[in-house]
């Protein structure tokens, strides 16, 4: 039977850690770290998001600011506002939560930002330096996942992982991170996604799999072997009329059928979902360091 | 039998095309695309290496300039020479030669290029560009690769492909591309190095294998799959008393062995080796373009 990677109690481990770190420093006077959030219209799913990330902060005793402007703001506009953040000496860390108006580019916002206060990772000199295995910001989810692994000792070295889907954000990253000379990493990695015949075909022989394609119970128990580590990136929202809310959050695997072979596996939710918040805390303190 | 990718071809009709082109922009006036190639220390290797550089601008029509210093020159003297080329708006390209003398940080000296000047493809930020699929330089050897693919019309939407070896400039690049939504492109791509148990496991079940670990003859013929698409990265002098050099380059592939089986493969010399000579070629264009 599979043991349960458990991302809500690891998180919390990571939050009181940070906690603890901040009361230091407030003790000795130093500066508090300090995170700018970017947040333009009004979609509901960002500001819950948004309004997550800055509860966050305040929980472990960060400070943060919370800048929101209407959908119909000029890129020339929001430019500025990030320039300005850039040039707050106070602030350590900005994000812009996605998505953005259409009229906006995201590639402009996100290279715009300064590397050094890029706590999201997107920035295309940080994602650059993760390659090169360079100090960085790795972005939110893979950097959770990345210490998950990290904190139930997983083996990585010379195994293979199949990570699915080829995301910027995670399928990406993820591949890139596990076949880094380091630890975790050291895998041979193999990324499938949507243009993959037969995706089964690589996850079979698998040591490790990241789902991360956001097809809620894709990995079905027949494309698992005995023994694999299995985490779990998907988190849709499936109409369930058994719960209040009127829906479940379901994840990329079939727990109930891949559970049974794993050696490890990350539930949904209470898996990747906490590490990643947790992950932004802990980019904001590097950047509050000065460590990248 | 297989169809040699034949690399010296494919390269010279690009420096055809590239010549066609600079005699254009002289007849119209326009600005003559210009590299500066910087070189430390007196390693035999790496001067023939920029002499072949310089040269091959000569040939296509390209402005040069090679600045030269000797191997004791301090890192900030190196960075305010890549600070004066920077800033030098005749000169479109930079690329400074590696190995670097020790008490120079070849990660400083990188980042260091203006990223629109980097024609090496090595800054951060244009690695990370490649990543995220925005326009930017892609390094001579990967990008030479993918010319070539491009060039013999090779299917990679849903192949699976193998890549041997890691490294910065070639592996990695190359794993990345080959994965990303494009074409050549659109592969389910595992890389395999150094840490991979049975790298043989992989590739013989590989439709495209790109062999860039540097140890001669290394992929076998028992280790390809027939009509498999061979790419051979490895370029090792190998003691060869029959020649009058007294080596010959031997690629990472046992060619008599391993040809037979595929459907394209690429010889050693005059392969992959042109191919990268004809790409920094290619990235100095797009430099005095604007483009990237």
């Amino acid at each position: 039977m599979a043991i349960l990677m458990d991302g809500k109690q690891t998180a919390e481990a990571i939050r009181l850690q940070i906690a603890d770190e901040v009361v230091e420093l407030k003790e000795k006077g130093k500066k508090i770290p300090h995170l700018a959030a970017i947040l333009v219209g009004h979609d509901g799913a960002s500001l819950t998001y948004v309004t997550h990330k800055v509860k966050d902060c305040e929980q472990v005793g960060f400070k943060s600011t919370l800048l929101r402007f209407d959908a119909d703001i000029t890129e020339d506009f929001l430019l500025d506002q990030i320039d300005k953040v850039n040039d707050n000496h106070d602030i350590d860390g900005l994000i812009v939560q996605l998505p953005l108006p259409e009229h906006i580019s995201v590639e402009k916002v996100t290279s715009r930002i300064l590397p050094q206060k890029d706590v999201d990772g997107f920035h295309p000199s940080n994602v650059g330096k993760m390659v090169k295995s360079q100090p960085t910001f790795i972005s939110a989810t893979p950097f959770g996942i990345v210490k998950l692994l990290e904190h139930y000792k997983i083996d990585t070295k010379g195994k293979h992982c199949v990570v699915i889907g080829r995301s910027d954000i995670v399928g990406t990253p993820m591949s890139i991170l596990l076949s880094r000379k380091t630890y975790p990493g050291d895998c041979t990695v193999t990324l499938c996604h949507s243009r993959t015949p037969d995706i089964a075909a690589f996850t079979r022989s698998a040591d490790i799999i990241v789902a991360a394609l956001g097809i809620p119970e894709f990995l079905k128990g027949d494309m698992v072997k005995e023994g694999a580590v299995v985490i779990d990136v998907g988190i849709t929202r499936v109409p369930d009329s058994s719960k209040k809310s009127g829906y479940s959050l379901t994840g990329d695997v079939k727990f109930d059928e891949v559970s049974p072979k794993c050696s490890y596996i990350t539930p949904v939710p209470g898996g990747v979902g906490p590490m990643t918040r947790a992950s932004l805390l802990l980019n904001t303190l590097l950047a509050s360091k000065k460590i990248v």
